[in-house]
């Protein structure tokens, strides 16, 4: 079986390659080379991951979904990077869209990425079946939108103002919008492609988001800012509550490496055909970036 | 035949109504107050007034392509209104929703209104048919994204800081864009819905747009700012070009007539059936804001 490593490193450049090919070319359209420099920056592209290999499960392939998938994440990180929002200069080690262009442009690119990837759903080549495709946008548009992602973002905004720090259902929550729905839905929509059950993927995604969030905060006290790419240690100085804040680093990834077990249980029904999703599963929990 | 300025406001009523049950409901929402507070804003809803009355020349109903376009509106509006943008305190003499609350909560509310419009079409009250859903999808992305809306507006901006005055066709390209791409979507959604022959209402929605964006023009110039409810003349205070500082006031007001008879006479093949069009398309040159 292909090397995890390179496997993640083979579908981040076919999304990549897939996302060049569908954003508008750079000549003739001002706001293409914002929308490249958002979408194409170089990321481990765990959503497309989750995408392709959950699709690979039924036998197909799914690079529309991989890409349009990383089109709307791209669009949160650039609109979350905005002064207004988390006021980054940095993303990936490189200048963000606000930084390198301007303030408008940040919010136009981020705009028109997030429409790309309604338009990306909605083509014939994510699948032939009109009725897969539109339940593919219903539920990214539920995902992604006032009751998940964007509902996510302003409880985190929240929770940087409020008074007394969140707890542990509150950041429960919190990042199940913010993060947990766009990976839950890249995770099933491989079943969604294949018309067959989502459920035993929503349960495999929902816990991977969990431990996704607990590792990031975890990385946030322990990783390396160099290496990572952006700044680190913002919550503690935020004096924002985290996982890590309430439960301490030694239970976090505890806890983290319990989700992982759970998340990897859910896929016996698909034996070792779903040893791509398990792989990716553990390196949530042990990545350093 | 109904009156046209009580169909017109009937229109606005049902739209502001489905709109409102399509939201998310304020309570337990933060979200939510500043998306209703930029989407229920007593607009004249002549989108919705086009999705609807397309429609209807085939005998459908619309009302959730007309809340989707009025949601997508809606979010264009409140970017557009940011200070990076064009920095207005007023729409429709109630504050914007950065002044109401902030910059933060307005990128969001627009970004949770983009996505709402997706929502809204992928629905199956929409249309009970899933490839007249996705092609609405589609259509609607197409006219909003990279190559449509938001180009517009990277387009309008540009026109602002150019060294050299736009030029007429420069102009009419990023009106097209801006504003011109959602009026048409508007009316030849009707013709998606019943799987019709979209030709005769895209002649009409592009002569109307282009009609309608030389009123805007000559409303910038003659209109009456208390009435309009924003602030007026802001073009030629930023020395830009428009369709009147090149054509002059007078010249600019014939060619609105002229492409309204253009409009209307599209609207041949579908004989007594298509007034409302044609009257709302006299109401798109004769309104005073």
């Amino acid at each position: 079986m292909e090397n995890f490593e390179h496997r993640l490193a083979r579908i981040a450049a076919t999304t990549e390659q897939a996302l060049r090919d569908l954003l508008p070319p750079v000549a003739g359209n001002p706001i293409a080379a914002p929308m490249h420099h958002a979408a194409l920056n170089g990321g481990k592209r765990l959503r497309a991951y989750l995408a392709i290999e959950s699709a690979a499960l039924f036998g197909l392939d799914a690079v529309n979904t991989a890409a349009a998938i990383e089109a709307m994440h791209a669009y949160s990180l650039v609109h979350d990077d905005l002064p207004c929002m988390d006021d980054d200069d940095l993303r990936r080690g490189k200048p963000t869209v606000h930084v390198k262009w301007d303030e408008a442009t940040a919010v136009l690119a981020g705009d028109a990425l997030q429409t790309l990837a309604f338009e990306i759903l909605a083509d014939p080549l994510t699948s032939a079946n009109a009725s897969v495709r539109i339940k593919l946008v219903a539920d990214l548009a539920r995902a992604s939108g006032a009751n998940g992602m964007v509902l996510g973002q302003v409880q985190d905004i929240a929770a940087e103002t409020a008074t007394t720090p969140f707890t542990l259902d509150q950041i429960t929550e919190l990042q199940a919008n913010k993060t947990g729905a766009l990976i839950e839905w890249s995770a099933c929509s491989g079943a969604t492609l294949a018309e067959e059950d989502a459920g035993p993927l929503a349960t495999y995604s929902a816990a991977l988001g969990r431990a996704f969030q607990i590792q990031d905060d975890v990385l946030d006290v322990v990783g390396d800012a160099e290496l990572a790419g952006k700044r680190l240690q913002k919550d503690a100085e935020a004096g924002k509550a985290t996982f890590v804040s309430i439960l301490g680093l030694e239970a976090a990834q505890q806890q983290a490496s319990s989700l992982i077990e759970q998340a990897c249980d859910a896929l016996s029904l698909y034996g070792s055909r779903a040893d791509p999703l398990r792989q990716v599963a553990q390196f949530v929990i042990n990545r350093n970036l």
